[in-house]
């Protein structure tokens, strides 16, 4: 019996990429070798690597500016490898939760960061806006999407310095121009696969203009000159990426997905909004499409949710442990179905108490 | 049909690893969940790490004033984290071939670097020997295992100053005092699973001796306060890192694998030197364990050659791009049977021309 996971990252998969990759494990495309067993050099990871970057490219809607790569060390090297590599004398940072915080953070080793916006002291309910963006900053780093507090930036916003995005939780799931961004990355364990490997999309031309020496493994240029196998990549976590964009494609691309996203994120916070039991977090106006998160308004009845829960085969819908509460993380993957199973617990929960 | 798979990693691993790691993509031990959707922090995972972790401990006959992390980055990613963690003034290297000067070219952004031997001149056939090791330098590295010359050492060098070993290609292959070494990591793809985790197993008196501030997620320091959990770990991976260590432990430990391992590559390497028609290439008394490079002697019959092995069903033969030629990787998983189909090609081999 499969469960509905609703679990924040790593996260739920498409069926038939679970079903693929455990083949793959026993014998990949009929080569007599697992997948976790062949090089990384050999034609047949060659293929795989090629064409996840040919997908990634097209479902994203960008040209040959931009170059894929597919890297270790998950979003939170690149927290890191983004100032090591664009950062010269000063950037630009919202602050809209934990992971623009630890994105920050890394940052200042290697510089000045500016915090132009911050809903910090409300509780990271919103997404700022109306914030100026200053011209002599190296770039604008912004988390299109905060997993912990259900937040997603709906507007873009618009600037002409080069705008970086940790898109690890939303990447394709929505119709969006990603040729605003300079810089895009994203841990695959949420929308694009399992945990290990991590999605650059990068416009070659903002490269190469720092002063200082960069390590080689978190060079970009030097990634780019190397195909993303400056070192052994990551083998079996870009075979799942491409398993699920492949699977994205099939679906439709993000125009599909977004219109899916956006009829189970509402069947969702219709009910947490109708239900008397239950309060969402985040404001209205910004609320995530992916994670949905919400409290309980009377406390005393969290045991009965939670076996109510548990029963119908949930899992993974505890907040995080930051905020408390309850988190429902609705990926692209996410059936509606699912969606549904967990609305009506909501329901019968109001029925009982 | 399995193949004979010799290629030196992403590499072989027990049939049995393939198997259930297969299994746990469908359904992670009956969880209704594949192991590629499960929480890091669900109390399945943190038992996989866990165990793993208690594991490596004992398979490597340490004591608690050690930790094991299981990180993100391959051993690449070492070369950077370890003189960004240890290296204040000065570090000695021995330059044993093409992954010790990676290595070493990374710390010399950190400090001075002393290359207190090299066998480059001689095409890195050996080992080198009868060095003088600095007192004042802050650690001194080596690469115990040489996968593209075949070489490794025999004799861990005996010293007061912190030995760090990158240990990738040879981690648990033979019975050597592990507490020798103060540090020791290995990426996963040969003997330890696939590609994606690194192990790091780091005596923690070593650390937070250095004046600078170190990157987060490069922090051995805050990679221990957070067990491996700064950020998502590789989760698959270190599942089948965790499977790995069982496997050996069920095989009797390093004493019994360095048992098989010295069969195996006794068996190739008698071969090599008898068969008139090849020849190794590492000096005798410093070869390889686990890579086995050679050549034939004529060129001409390159082509019969490839067409013999690729016809028994071997693949993963030809040698790294640097130096051309041959290479059988016979990690710990490489069964002896597999050694004996490739020692049969070189005789039939000979007998054919």
């Amino acid at each position: 019996m499969k469960k509905h996971n609703f679990s924040a990252g790593p996260s739920i998969l498409p069926q038939a990429v679970f079903e693929k990759a455990s083949k793959a494990v026993l014998n990949f495309e009929d080569s007599g070798l697992s997948i976790l067993e062949i090089s990384h050099r050999s034609k047949e990871f060659l293929n795989v690597i090629e064409k996840a970057r040919a997908l990634a490219l097209e479902i994203a809607g960008l040209n040959d500016s931009y170059e894929v790569l597919f890297l270790h060390g998950g979003a939170s090297t690149q927290f890191l490898s983004v100032p090591y590599n664009l950062l010269e004398k000063k950037a630009a940072y919202i602050d809209t939760g934990t992971w623009s915080n630890k994105a920050l953070k890394e940052a200042q080793l290697f510089g000045n960061i500016e915090i132009i916006a911050s809903s910090k002291a409300d509780g990271y309910k919103y997404i700022p806006k109306n914030f100026s963006i200053p011209s002599d900053t190296d770039y604008l780093h912004i988390t299109t999407n905060n997993t912990i507090y259900g937040t997603q930036f709906h507007h873009i916003p618009e600037t002409n310095i080069p705008l970086v995005a940790d898109m690890s939780s939303d990447i394709f799931s929505r119709d969006i121009d990603y040729s605003k961004f300079s810089l895009i990355y994203a841990g695959s364990q949420k929308n694009l696969g399992t945990s290990g490997s991590t999605m650059v999309l990068v416009k070659k031309a903002i490269l190469g203009k720092v002063s200082r020496k960069i390590p080689s493994i978190l060079d970009y240029q030097n990634q780019i000159k190397n195909e993303s196998m400056f070192n052994t990549p990551t083998t079996f976590s870009i075979y799942v990426n491409l398993l699920v964009l492949q699977w994205i494609q099939e679906k439709g691309g993000v125009k599909a997905l977004e219109k899916l996203n956006k009829d189970k994120a509402e069947l969702l916070y219709n009910e947490i909004d109708r239900n008397p039991l239950v309060e969402g977090y985040a404001a209205k106006e910004d609320r995530s499409l992916m994670n949905v998160s919400f409290f309980l308004k009377d406390q005393t009845i969290q045991q009965k949710f939670d076996t109510l829960w548990q029963n119908a085969d949930i899992s993974g819908l505890k907040g995080h442990r930051n905020l408390g509460g309850y988190r429902a993380s609705i990926y692209n993957a996410m059936p509606i179905e699912s969606v549904q199973v967990l609305v009506d617990v909501l329901k019968e929960l109001e029925k009982k108490y």
